[in-house]
């Protein structure tokens, strides 16, 4: 229908958000136009005002809207401790559990070599500028527990140590509220071998 | 994190989406921000623009960008036969068949009492008006074959039978390719009773 650029196009550009299909993406348009035109003016606005305000913290690496995000310009943190995440959720899974009040670093990926993600794209050199800084005396590794996770951990915990870093790693073992029978046995053996 | 206002913004924005949840809303905006910019800035002129242009056929309903769509306009259709679907997506599928030349009425959705959607939400006034236009011999309905779907292909039917216009229904039956083993029994009994 040549009569329906506008509308092809907003279902070509729908289909750029990971994990949407054309399917999705013409259910998206269609609601969006017929439905809720309001929802659509928003997320232009959200989409055009988050491309132009946000940026990386130049400390911790994680989005921000100035130069150094507010975590990293709290003085009521302990600058001593400095915690390494993959994403910006998984700061703010950190931060929601309260039992961390040091500093992060957002690594904003994790090594991926199937998919070209290698030290450089998870600014792995930044983050050892950033524990070098004479301050921190503890960097605590959490990246997933996953095999990329696991990699990222093990490629940073040896880069950190060659430089006298004190590195640990979060504890692997059975989730609060679980029942063993359901647990997965890798777990369990890990949960065993770090005992307390 | 206060200064995150233009990315939690965002992250609304995506909710408004159908079927897009706040983990997928993350997911996307940390996507969009780290990845893919020019999708962002893509998606958000696309709104605007299909916002701006994107109206209502004035014959058929559909979405369009001028008064009247292509396929009211093409004078190469057969005005005799309407073919009644519920959405532009409907209207695709049957166009792809290439099995039909007439021209459509598009219900821009289906009655559904329980979510407060009448006969007036899906244009049935103006469908009539439409189908006594003195041009019109057939109304096809090719509304959906679910409960919502049935339901306003049968109020449709008995305001067209009223006014003396001839209403048909597409034929359910046996999917092509289908192995009967497989297919539900309701359709095997409709396929059965409408056999030719
Ligand atoms: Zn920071
Ligand atoms: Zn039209």
């Amino acid at each position: 229908m040549s009569d329906t650029g506008s509308l092809d196009a907003l279902i070509q550009a729908l289909r750029r958000l990971p994990g949407v299909g054309v399917k999705s993406a013409q259910r998206m348009a269609f609601h969006l136009l017929q439905h809720d035109r309001g929802g659509a003016e928003q997320l232009s606005q959200a989409l055009a005002r988050a491309c132009e305000q946000v940026r990386h913290c130049e400390r911790c690496h994680t989005f921000t809207e100035g130069a150094v995000c507010d975590a990293c310009l709290d003085p009521a943190r302990d600058a001593t401790r400095l915690c390494v995440v993959e994403t910006p959720a998984d700061q703010s899974a950190m931060e929601r559990t309260a039992a961390f009040r040091g500093l992060y670093f957002v690594l904003m990926g994790r090594l991926s070599p199937l998919d070209g993600v290698g030290p450089r794209d998870i600014g792995v050199q930044k983050l050892l500028e950033r524990a070098c800084d004479g301050v921190v005396q503890e960097v605590i590794l959490a990246t997933s527990f996953t095999a990329e996770g696991e990699a990222t951990a093990h490629a940073i915990a040896e880069a950190l140590k060659r430089r006298g870093i004190h590195v640990t790693r979060l504890a692997r073992g059975v989730p609060v509220g679980s029942e063993l029978e359901y647990v997965d046995l890798g777990t369990i053996a890990h949960a065993l071998a770090d005992r307390r």
